[in-house]
């Protein structure tokens, strides 16, 4: 295929996707195939001539959509958002042609400079202090990871760094090997799976600190203290802290102003992940969540959920770059180059040109543009929420403060995954459930760009229909018995 | 933006696309910037009004391309390449707009089950042992991951914690802290930096095998079996080696078959680091390279790099999924579904639809196609290699076994260092540097897809003539001492 044939092909392309993103309501929001469904639909290996480009086209329908769970539909609730908006789609375009892979300033000087710029736009959009950003001069800044995971994973990595430095420095004769069994990590019981997993990679005790229904899901001071206290009172070293403004089965927020300082005494590294809450710190009326951000040495939330950019772009901040180059700097003669220090600092050294979507976006909504999105979906998650509690049969689960609402039908754990299961089945909404407290508790997010009003009442009318139905089985049931 | 507006500003941009990469040679391949050059280009904050698409458009060319390195200009020839190709690219815009996040098989089944199936087609292509496929009932298989790096990393994990896992079970009554202090991983000292970054995420002991010119730069069976019994017998638990096939600075291939039953006698994980290299293997001629395969544990390259499919795109297989899922699997209700067995099995939980592409263009090149593209590369090589060697002033400097050469000016490491300054600063043709033995040595690696002959004997002819300046400078200088 040769650039003309692009040209046409490319085209075929856009509209192909404008129909699709158009017309996704039409389609089952989850797929109805079972797994194994795809292999046989396919050769079994690559053809040796080319096919033909009709005939690759052509497949998309046969084989992918069939198993497509369409996260863009509005009749899409499940998980949390991921973001998909027309200018990251352009701005992604042109990033894939650039194709330049930005490990160094000098592998791609605007690729690593306009993603700096940009950590300082968004870090401004949500009212950062200072040391967040970079600036001319700055010691702290942002850079864009792949995903939420990875950057709790590299802020551990830097707090483990910096631990065992901090360690040596205050007791030289101490032997390097042993301090890392000796440290101790801590996260929310409500935390995502990634920050324990975080621990297992780095190789450190990760201890969840229990939350109750009572104190809404968020860790308490008291208990941080409490458990720090054991825990250096039985020889261990305390050393990081994740914090999540915005949990992932309800939506919970940690009091990081009481936590904070707690953390900053102890010399513990505190870490926020906000993956999907983050956004909405860009509205005046939802900033007070993100109050504390003074006391962190890292802070976290992914764009690519709820502001409109697409995957991947996880935007991370920290207080000193140093730390991070500290945990993870190498440099090989091939690539060294004049300019060493203005490359990027962290991690993750491979990236497309991330920050070229966040740049279009940002221009093509303006805050106020990005504002009004977020505004939306907690509305839409606010009229949910009042559908649902005019329901006698249903409860809420947990405070709705954003897009998300946790309800479930008075009554079982069964009959609540009975339910759930029927709705699921049924393919024309999607939703995934949580545990809280020991309850099977129902997840309703707004996610998709285009949901509106008449798409949540369609999804409660639908919800309603199909409880009815399962509270009926379950009197018939309870009748024979 | 909307649909309708998208359908018109994606066609402007395919063309946009088209007419960049089309006429991308008359661009100066290295960009002429300070750093910091970008800030002042561009407001300090985003707006709060939206700006019009017209205005952004214009900035590609005002903010962004002056300061892009060029990677797929046929006279860039640095680092080694990043693929770039029209199939890969539709493929990418597919993917964003479908957008779905594949971290289990329910949350996109078309998204888990093609790359299973794809990376089965290209196991094939490469002829690795039925081990790796994992057709339907294989205990092996393939799943993309974001880089090499990544890859090198989640093997080592993977390791770390079946070597904790036979120990434990060979000493039940072992603590299992201390564990990990008494691992100790190997590599050349050849490998590619991030061998030795992910031994310090995994935090254990990464041990780097000295390597010889006279053996081409080639870890020698002999040498790991030394270290080996050195560090049995000093009480520590060999547990890992990363092979590299084509190595970053030279492209030096470790000797797999001596190497592998060493391991395999030791019960050492081995892992295949080919990024570059891998894709050769779907060539008959180049595909011995890879014998030896058949004792590895994991082995991974990129097809990002030389295979057409754009960044990112990392293959790994594995010879047992199950070590994997050991290291890293996680549970959460949220995540929980139907056919849990059937989900991604790997760290890299989530990604967007990558497979898609590697599909399009399997089929749009075929497996013919692919070949002759690695043909071409490796011929202009050899006749790069053949410019160099006609020449007396140079010298190869290792040998030339696939797209890369070696090369230097017979003279010291200063006067190579003021050529390859000189050359970069002409910014029509780009090299970067290696260090072989404690010499300087240019890397004249073949990059982009649209190089031809011509380009090759442009950037000789630029070579020479820039080296003819810096011999008579060298001699002036000389002169005047
Ligand atoms: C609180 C929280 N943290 C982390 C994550 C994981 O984010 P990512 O997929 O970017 O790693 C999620 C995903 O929903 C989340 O809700
Ligand atoms: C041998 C080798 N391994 C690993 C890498 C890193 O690859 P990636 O950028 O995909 O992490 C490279 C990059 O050139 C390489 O040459």
């Amino acid at each position: 295929m040769d650039a003309a044939e692009f040209r046409r092909r490319g085209k075929e392309m856009v509209d192909l996707i404008a129909d699709y993103l158009e017309n996704i309501e039409q389609r089952p929001v989850y797929p109805d195939v079972e797994p194994g469904y795809l292999r046989s639909l396919i050769p079994e290996e690559a053809p040796e001539e080319p096919d033909t480009y009709e005939d690759v086209v052509k497949d998309i329908e046969r084989v992918i959509m069939p198993g497509v769970t369409h996260w863009h539909s509005p009749y899409f609730y499940a998980y949390f958002p991921t973001a998909n908006s027309f200018p990251a789609m352009l701005a992604d375009m042109l990033s894939g042609a650039i194709g330049c892979i930005g490990f160094s300033w000098a592998a791609s000087p605007a690729c690593t400079e306009l993603e700096t710029v940009m950590m300082d736009w968004l870090g401004k959009m949500l009212k950062l202090p200072e040391d967040f950003i970079a600036g001319t001069h700055g010691q702290g800044g942002g850079v864009i990871q792949g995903t939420a995971s990875e950057a709790t994973l590299v802020a551990l990595l830097a707090a483990r760094s910096r631990a065992v430095r901090m360690i040596l420095a205050s007791d030289p004769q101490r032997p390097e090997t042993g301090i890392t069994s000796k440290l101790v990590a801590y996260s929310s019981d409500q935390a995502h799976c990634s920050v324990e997993r975080a621990g297992m990679i780095a190789g450190v005790r990760m201890k969840k600190i229990p939350t109750e229904q009572s104190d809404k899901y968020a860790v308490q001071g008291e208990t941080l203290r409490r458990m720090i206290q054991e825990d250096k009172a039985a020889g261990l070293i305390p050393f990081y802290f994740c914090a999540t403004l915005g949990t992932t089965p309800s939506c919970a927020f940690d009091h990081i102003t009481e936590l904070g300082p707690i953390c900053n005494a102890e010399k513990i590294w505190m870490h926020i992940d906000a993956a999907y809450a983050g956004s909405s710190f860009i509205c005046p009326e939802f900033r007070p969540l993100l109050n504390g951000i003074e006391f962190a040495d890292s802070f976290n939330f992914n764009p690519h959920k709820w502001l409109l950019v697409n995957f991947d772009c996880s935007t991370m901040w920290v207080r000193k770059r140093s730390d991070l180059i500290g945990a993870f700097k190498m440099d090989p003669l091939y690539l060294k180059h004049d300019h060493q220090e203005s490359g990027r600092y962290f991690y993750t050294d491979n990236s497309l040109f991330r920050s070229l979507k966040m740049w279009f976006v940002f221009r093509m909504y303006g805050l106020k543009g990005l504002q009004d999105y977020i505004r939306k979906h907690v509305e839409l998650a606010k009229e949910f929420e009042s559908l649902v509690r005019a329901d006698q049969r249903f409860e809420i689960s947990a405070d709705v403060v954003l897009g998300l609402v946790c309800f479930r039908l008075k009554g079982s754990n069964e009959v609540n995954e009975t339910l759930l299961k029927r709705i699921n089945n049924g393919r024309k909404i999607h939703l995934v459930p949580c545990q809280l407290s020991g309850q099977f508790v129902l997840r309703f997010a707004v996610c998709a760009r285009t949901t509106e009003s008449r798409h949540i009442r369609e999804a409660w009318r639908l919800i309603t229909q199909l409880a009815e139905e399962v509270m009926q089985d379950v009197t018939k049931l309870k009748v024979r018995m």
